[in-house]
């Protein structure tokens, strides 16, 4: 018997029936003689049309009334969802985020959670009942509703099973689990059956949607076993462990990629101390996420050329931010680029080899790829390239790296 | 300056544009000086789609989550009217039933409201804040989420007002006002200026669908100043008032309809003491709601005929009932008709007047209609005749009573 958390996806209830496949697989783990909680998305396309709503009537809206329209959508979720698992004889109740209550901090439309209260709910589940939570949802100190950001419900589900001290977090969705790469570009990927929480961490912050990336940190942070697998099929998915239950690491687990990056060049910046900091706290200040930094040793000791990246959403806004403190820092040109894609590859296992970063740079630079920023850290290499090569790229990196499916 | 409770319907919230319109529309109340409570319904055709996905999983639900679902409603017009207000420069924020709390008994998807936790909200109305309260919703003992029964948010709006000790309760509606009779039948029916709580009740409960009848009965309790406008004119509504309010009585305020009704007639009924306790009290329990009764002066003394309405939905099993019980209520013949109408005239007038319903009865004759079933209370009459009349009969009663209109 296992207290077992189980978390299903927008596409996954996204309409009645699919709500009772749903709850046919609630209930085999029930009968299967464990105590489940499940944890469910918004019906596909309803927090999209709640958002509509919200921006159509105002675009710079109150995102405590956001939260109010927004968090709907898991509540409607939760209630059929108990009624269908009613509908099969399995004992069942919703509890919203205000009940339980799953209390938050109060940065609304993107709180963190702070403390789920499971006190009755683990009674409950100990008499056979299956508890429904909405994800996404919570309640702040001063009782008004509060979200997590989208794809929060990852990180309710993570966070309700760390504080059941569930044995395992099952997040269903509609891929059957986490591949060595995006398997629509590259058809020789293969689904991993086990992946660390730190690479899970890069792949998820580097644009693979499988999990939210706030959800794999909480899972890191309380050990919680993580799954993701498939709502459409019984195939074993992929677990997110400790490092140390994988025992034979491949170099490389994955590669990810984004294309969500540009990039923003400053030509003969004069190079003095401090200037770093001139140029990114006004942009900073205007929450701006600076990803990549490379400053260039300067040749003449005097100017120097600067690049860093930031997501395109946030490119006019940057160079709009650099340009009205040129009397801080002055520069020869400006150049920004959005047609760049950055590529990454991931593994634990190069903290202990050597030449991981090389074989990357050379099966580019076969393929006549021009590399545009380097960054590494200890268990990710990653390089901006041009954006057409994005395809051509990730094949010859899961090649180089032996990720080929052989059958 | 006045305190006052403005409540929208459905199709007045039925989309982005018509919630900023009715966003004007409390910013005027705002800018005259007043404190303004808003109360909502849900979007239109919103509930009867979260009704739709109960029902489909399960016909036979469960009351606690049916009222988790459908409360969702009235949740994302609440936010979205508070986002509308704040974007016209009026402070305001939305109280979920919860929030307040809307306390009500444990009766799910029928509940009635108990108390109306205020005092933050009056604090904060005196502050010129609006209140955006979402109708329909409250939550049992159990801070479970309760329901009041289809229109229910007229309800809220009414012990919202009776909580706030509101100066008005304005219902803002898809009609003008409460009518003398269905225009689209008549079409000489007038708009009423006034009508008493008695009438309105009587009107509601007789199937002029344009104020649950819950609503009026709190209203009449708590001397709830009711108007009934529409959101789509600037024209004065309805006043539903106290009956020392109207000076003139009018001999009829207005005239009802009902189809929504079934005649049973037993023949030859035994005719002894005892009788209809044993015919009526199954009928009680099987939950099947007896509204006419006529139980006729035996000739013989030993049997007589007994005919009894009950509503469309109820009769075949009002059938099943009364054949069920053949060992207690002996009888010839049972005929079941539910081609039939119910028509009533209502008015306060009458208490002090008589010849009304000899009125009544020589309209419908002079038409050639014949009454079936005849019952009176102290402000109403009301007849039977076969549904094919309705129209022909509503119209020659709307004459006779002088109520067409002139112009």
């Amino acid at each position: 018997m296992a207290l077992i958390v189980q978390k299903f996806g927008g596409t996954s209830v996204g309409d009645v029936e699919r709500i009772q496949n749903v709850a046919k697989r609630v209930k085999r783990e029930v009968d299967a003689g464990n105590q489940v909680a499940v944890v469910v998305s918004a019906m596909s396309g309803v927090t999209n049309q709640l958002v509509d709503y919200v921006t159509s009537i105002n675009p710079l809206y109150d995102t405590r009334e956001y939260d109010v329209v927004v968090s709907s959508g898991e509540q409607v979720t939760a209630g059929l969802l108990a009624l269908a698992l009613q509908n099969l004889g399995v004992t069942a109740r919703s509890w919203m985020g205000w009940q339980l209550p799953v209390s938050t901090d109060s940065a609304h439309g993107k709180a963190r959670i702070l403390d789920i209260d499971c006190s009755e709910v683990l009674k409950r589940l100990a008499d056979g009942e299956v508890a429904v939570v909405p994800g996404f949802q919570g309640v702040g100190s001063d009782k008004r509703v509060t979200t997590l950001g989208r794809g929060g419900s990852d990180t309710s589900a993570v966070a309700l099973a760390a504080a059941l001290k569930a044995d395992r977090c099952d997040i269903y969705t509609d891929v059957d689990g986490v591949y060595t790469t995006d398997p629509r570009i590259v058809s020789k990927a293969k689904k991993l059956d086990k992946i660390t929480f730190e690479e899970m961490l890069e792949m998820a912050s580097l644009g693979a949607k499988v999990l939210q990336t706030r959800s794999v940190e909480v899972a890191m942070k309380h050990g919680v076993r993580l799954q993701v697998r498939s709502s459409f099929s019984d195939d074993e998915g992929t677990l997110v462990v400790d490092e140390d239950e994988i025992v034979e690491h491949e170099l490389i687990s994955g590669i990810a990629y984004s294309r969500d990056e540009a990039k923003i060049t400053l030509i003969g910046v004069s190079d003095e101390p401090g200037i770093a900091a001139k140029l990114f706290g006004p942009l900073a200040e205007a929450s701006i996420n600076v990803d990549m930094i490379v400053q260039n040793v300067s040749e003449d000791g005097k100017s120097t050329d600067m690049t860093f990246t930031v997501t395109k959403s946030d490119m006019v806004r940057a160079v709009e931010t650099v340009r009205k403190h040129t009397a801080e820092v002055s520069y020869k040109d400006l150049l920004a680029d959005s047609n760049v894609v950055k590529i990454s590859v991931i593994g634990v296992g190069m903290r202990s080899h050597a030449g991981i970063a090389q074989r990357m740079f050379q099966a580019l630079a076969d393929k006549g790829i021009n590399i545009q920023v380097i960054s590494t850290s200890e268990i990710k290499v990653s390089v901006l390239v041009a954006e057409d090569y994005t395809e051509l790229a990730l094949r010859a990196l899961h090649t180089a790296y032996g990720l080929d499916a052989t059958d």
